[in-house]
């Protein structure tokens, strides 16, 4: 089997950069695509890169522009011909960087900025990573002997609890809310896009907890200590789901520890 | 009790027009605002208003500018002061007027506009509409007894069942499914902030069925023929559920014979 090959969006800081570190350290054979706005600015990857000679690659993406995940793919088709998984890592909040406490914080455009970033960016990451994860070597998640049931890729697509819609006893934070909602329906409808294909794609949306990032800053002192996940805890947890993804658990959403979360 | 007010949002054709059509037939005390675009063009809408002195406003609303929906929400404030139900009906199926078969035919630009439409522009509605719906009279729903359960308005989201992610097998049509599961997220929501405040707000959404309209005209080869509502059956069936609406039944999705939809 060829050795696998990991795409990371979003991967500058926080869960991304988990993930990064993560595949390096774990999956001694695999090379890590790592993709942010800024490669200039990050710092911490590209000393990663350094620990990792010939293993982590960092390309420019800003998964707001149509135009440079287009491009980003083609690097990678030219470099690697191929991915075996793509994790959607990059989200925020609210522009403001705090979720709408009543309709009076909601705005259009904070909505469409939200939306944006959160859903609108995956979709479009799958539109042009997907003909690659058709072409991977199925060397992330957990092969069944039976042939046609195999798959050849996986994408990730980190969600929030808060994206629940049955689950949602509190309200507010709108825009997050909606963003969530919306890419667990590209999540769904990617399943069956690339459920029907051969090889097929697996496609999930994970929730990684309460992780002590840049996004949820402002609502730590709400968090209780042990529910407060560095971005090591999470990725640890949520890579463990991965190792166990196979074409009978695409299209749904799943908590850290495993468990399936309502749509 | 005051005589009851209806806004019918995306007013000029389809589900919209029925809705105004159907209020100013069967609540012969109701008076109706109807937005739209451009009601310089709504000749159907000019002729309804002829038929219907004094009870029916046409007010210039494009649900896409928050200038307009603000706008338009002072005009009902100074006019009535008040509103017992806003129906937010316009939306849109992809801007090339096809959904989606396939990623393929998935650009950043399509679902932006779809979303912006469908999603954002009734949230934005609900923002500068609920304090007059706070404000109104209760005049459609059915009351209980019980006083601190009663509503003073209720806000209606034309949903659509392709918007239900767990009802989805069949896949495509990414754009306007994210775009309705989305809004289902902003009714849920909705209906935790304005079911708190008292008098409350019921806030539900409503899938009308396949109904002859322009969103759906592609499609209505593919549609059995019993299966195809008019405007009017869709509208008569809607406004049945509307009838029974309490602070019970808010933050839920209903189809058009009543049954609930799973998120």
């Amino acid at each position: 089997m060829a050795a696998p090959v990991a795409l990371i969006q979003g991967a500058s800081r926080g869960l991304g950069f988990g993930f990064c570190k993560y595949i390096l350290k774990n999956k001694s054979l695999a090379t890590v695509v790592a993709t942010c706005r800024n490669p200039d600015g990050a710092a911490e990857l590209r000393s990663l890169a350094g620990q990792h000679p010939g293993r982590l690659m960092v390309l420019r993406l800003d998964v707001n522009h149509e135009e440079d995940i287009r491009g980003a793919a083609e690097r990678v088709k030219e470099s690697f011909g191929r991915l075996d998984l793509v994790v959607n890592s990059s989200a925020m909040l609210h522009p403001s960087g705090k979720g709408e406490t009543s309709l009076r914080d909601v705005s259009a455009q904070g909505i469409i900025s939200t939306l944006t970033t959160n859903t609108v960016g995956p979709l479009v990451m799958a539109k042009y990573f997907s003909p690659l994860l058709l072409k991977g070597s199925g060397g992330f998640g957990q092969q069944p002997a039976e042939k046609a049931k195999q798959h050849s890729g996986i994408i990730v697509n980190i969600t929030a609890k808060v994206g629940s819609i049955g689950d949602n006893g509190l309200g507010g934070w709108y825009s997050y809310r909606m963003s969530k909602a919306a890419l667990n329906m590209a999540t769904r409808n990617l399943s069956i896009e690339l459920g029907r294909s051969r090889p097929k794609v697996v496609c999930v949306s994970l929730h990684p907890g309460t992780v002590n990032t840049d996004l949820s800053r402002p609502y730590h002192r709400n968090v209780p200590q042990d529910k407060l996940f560095s971005a090591e805890h999470s990725v640890n947890c949520l890579m463990s789901i991965v190792d166990t993804l196979n074409i009978e658990k695409t299209g749904k959403a799943y908590s850290w520890d495993g468990t399936e979360l309502p749509w």
